[in-house]
């Protein structure tokens, strides 16, 4: 893979702090790694929280917005990529990343959970344990939980080094 | 509401012959109560099933399909829409229903579900069981199960007369 | 071709008061022929005059609207399409018709124009002349021109006549 | 402006040398500047050479695909934004772009200068007529022509100073 990975760093507009603590670590971690963080673009929650993480780190964010303008754009996305289409650009955050990890969050984010499964992206969990849910998903491999943001990065590792074998 | 109720009815490309007979009877259903069917468009399970049940009672049927032609439309279709967006489409299956019923599916049904429950669509499962996956949301009242076609006619009238109700 | 032939009717939000009445004729006209009206939904210009049309003829009328909702959705549509896509709706409406009658309009309506040249759409402009611009593409003849309404129509039914001799 | 400034390059698929020569010049001084080069994404025409440009002159450049997939990405574009949508990804290469820069191209790039048109984005053609198709909006100053690459840098600075000065 010649372009650096894009890891999807999905979650809810609105989150407790634990889970943005969580969210902006990951994002710092994501940035050291040299990886690209993609996330919804807003300027709340968990979007602001890892767009900020992975900023401050150096690291290059890319905010696919679902608005046609960069009002609510987060000042930490380096890229706003203007959707106008809402809950579309679901979609597009989840095709657009080789790996996605889902923070806590709601409705949205279990939509591009089941999107990611979909279309056969790996989807790490952190701190949003849908194992009861996905259960028939996890049997395939495709969806694996996190403790932390560092097992979260360990994990993506593991799926890259597994791309690239089969390369 | 003026234009007639439209209901959105999701589930797999790939279902077993139950599930397929229960969104043959649920189209036939929707069709007799005057309402709109909408599905996914395409010509093979669930979507197949509930167009031409809905079809052979006489029915509207709309199908809005990811693709960008109509090559594998169900010809129980009356209206094909053609995206060419493939799962953005999805959205639109949410968006213009005013009540989804989902029958069996895998991800892409459970993304529909998902997306739904952010855009405040009331969702009923037909031979789907999600109550562990949602129950943070069924304490909102917006998921609700039904076990038989009839029992699903009878929670979208429910629904629609609290509507009314409100109007 | 089983289904009915879908006709899109496009053109401006905004239309002077003879646009409007070509685009209430052409939609009579379209319903009487068997034809499905579709437009871009809204409640304003040549989508409410054609809808209205087509309508009051008692044909069948599908509005495909860049909204998430029906607030703005032209009474005259009997079904609304939610898309909540913006802009991106006008692929929709290009790629779900079999031809296009391009009505006065603005921006909008070239856009429309342009992606139907693009996706092999034949495409008649009624009261819009864009010979300049296209003459590139009309020498392909897939753009060509209708001085009224009844011109519009019987240049839709010779390319009906000419799919079907292909088929 | 705290993000860098966007420039949408458009322009077919297949071109000829001389309009790809004016794209890699185009994209490389984009990348002098400073500003983000984004356009469709594809190894091909236009594309492939803004990209290429911008790349070799150490810019960062955001390719928006119609595809789901990587497969026909140029290899110059850094970021690419997949989206599955096929020609909808047209309105995000618009609303994304602070400018657009419209290079020689066909049906598709027409659809771009007129969304933009409708969005009011400014759009400068380089090697491409359209005064007499969009006469109508030159006269709101909207469209404007350059002859060079380097006469496109400075319609796209003088547009920079004009949104600064406002803001």
């Amino acid at each position: 893979m010649r372009r650096p990975c894009i890891v999807g760093v999905m979650g809810g507009a609105r989150a407790d702090a634990a889970s943005c603590e969580n969210a902006y670590r990951l994002g710092a971690l994501i940035a050291l790694q040299g990886w690209v963080l993609l996330n919804g673009g807003r300027n709340t929650g968990i979007m602001e929280a890892s767009a900020r993480g992975a900023a401050e780190a150096g690291g290059l964010t890319i905010g696919i917005l679902p608005d046609a303008h960069t009002a609510n754009a987060s000042q930490f996305v380096r890229v706003a990529v203007c959707t106008g289409m809402g809950s579309a650009r679901n979609v597009i955050n989840v095709l657009s990343s080789n790996v996605i990890v889902a923070c806590s969050g709601g409705a949205g984010t279990l939509s591009e959970i089941a999107l990611a499964l979909k279309h056969g992206k790996p989807v790490i969990t952190l701190g949003y344990d849908l194992s009861q849910c996905l259960q028939f998903y996890q049997g395939h491999g495709s969806v694996c939980t996190a403790a932390t943001p560092q097992e979260a990065i360990a994990r993506i590792q593991s799926i890259l080094d597994q791309v690239s074998r089969v390369d």
